[in-house]
């Protein structure tokens, strides 16, 4: 069965919260094509976005086609603040909860879930500088400040920016085991040591 | 003293290899502009370029203004293939080299400094995949296999794509010290958990 992942793109989104993802989930879906995955970042009219630190991205679509997706990945980023209080793109977002089997975000990624009320009553993360205010955002999340990432079944949760590494990584264990995953995560040669 | 950072990008460049330094650098940059720091992407021509897992990415400028950069950054990619043979690509990393105080590589970047002699008698690394093409490309090189990252002064050289982050921050420990690279790293919440 093909599995099908979209990667949101919008303006001010973070870099590597965007590229990490698609790093990992691009690498396994060329490497390993019989695993029949496609990774494709949407914009929402399919133009090409400006990142938060100035890098532009281009789209591969546009959102008409994220409701058809497997698992959706929400970047986090200054640009959510935008999107946290825009009506339009809460509605899309709850349309595609419905529609979606598997709904993840990178970092701020989940102050938009937690907007649209994805997350009630559900443990999440975000970034560590962002705790309070996916707790202000709704008071019945159960914010799990410590974890680099939170698997609520269909909706998961990074903490900051570099953690959407790790979440995807785990997310090609969940969706095709460990084995895939550890072949990935050699590929891309990801044994980090933070030099400080 | 300000800080000019150029990162190569070309056709098949890999994504990771170009982002996690852009994303370390330029949050540097952003984040602290007493700084002084300047990020840019640069393509040979000034137009985008499309990455080897197939993302398209922007260019901020061109190779003219590669050689005032203070430190340049070459990423690898499938597209090293390419540009290891391609003698104009050659002649302007000597050009640089001559130029730019301090070279560094991500991933097989260094397949391409080692094409234009640049490692010469020098330590290096490169993805663990290519480890022999480094070596054989040029026998004097001494190849750090079990380095995530090499500091020979001029010439800094880093493991396969992942890789690229640790250098990044080590180098904003090298240009502003360690207390300046803890920050980078505590704002991308670089704090790696590879789940498998």
């Amino acid at each position: 069965m093909p599995i099908r992942i979209a990667i949101l793109i919008f303006d001010d989104a973070e870099e590597l919260d965007v590229v990490g993802p698609y790093e990992v989930l691009a690498y396994w879906a060329l490497t390993f094509p019989d695993d029949q995955v496609t990774v494709e970042c949407l914009s929402a009219d399919g133009a090409p976005v400006r990142c938060a630190k100035g890098m532009q991205i281009g789209a591969q679509g546009d959102f008409t086609n994220v409701s058809q997706a497997d698992l959706v990945i929400h970047p986090g980023g200054w640009g959510t603040r935008a999107l946290m209080v825009d009506e339009q793109h809460l509605g899309r977002v709850r349309q595609w909860r419905d529609d979606v089997p598997v709904m993840a975000s990178v970092c701020t990624g989940s102050l938009v879930y937690a907007a649209a009320g994805l997350l009630r009553d559900r443990p999440a993360t975000t970034h560590w500088a962002s705790l309070n205010t996916l707790a202000e955002l709704d008071p019945t999340i159960r914010i799990a400040a410590e974890d680099r990432f939170v698997d609520d079944g269909d909706i998961v949760t990074s903490a900051g920016i570099s953690a959407g590494i790790d979440m995807a990584l785990y997310l090609v264990a969940r969706l095709a085991g460990v084995e895939r995953a550890r072949q990935v995560r050699r590929g891309i040669q990801y044994d980090p040591e933070p030099p400080i």
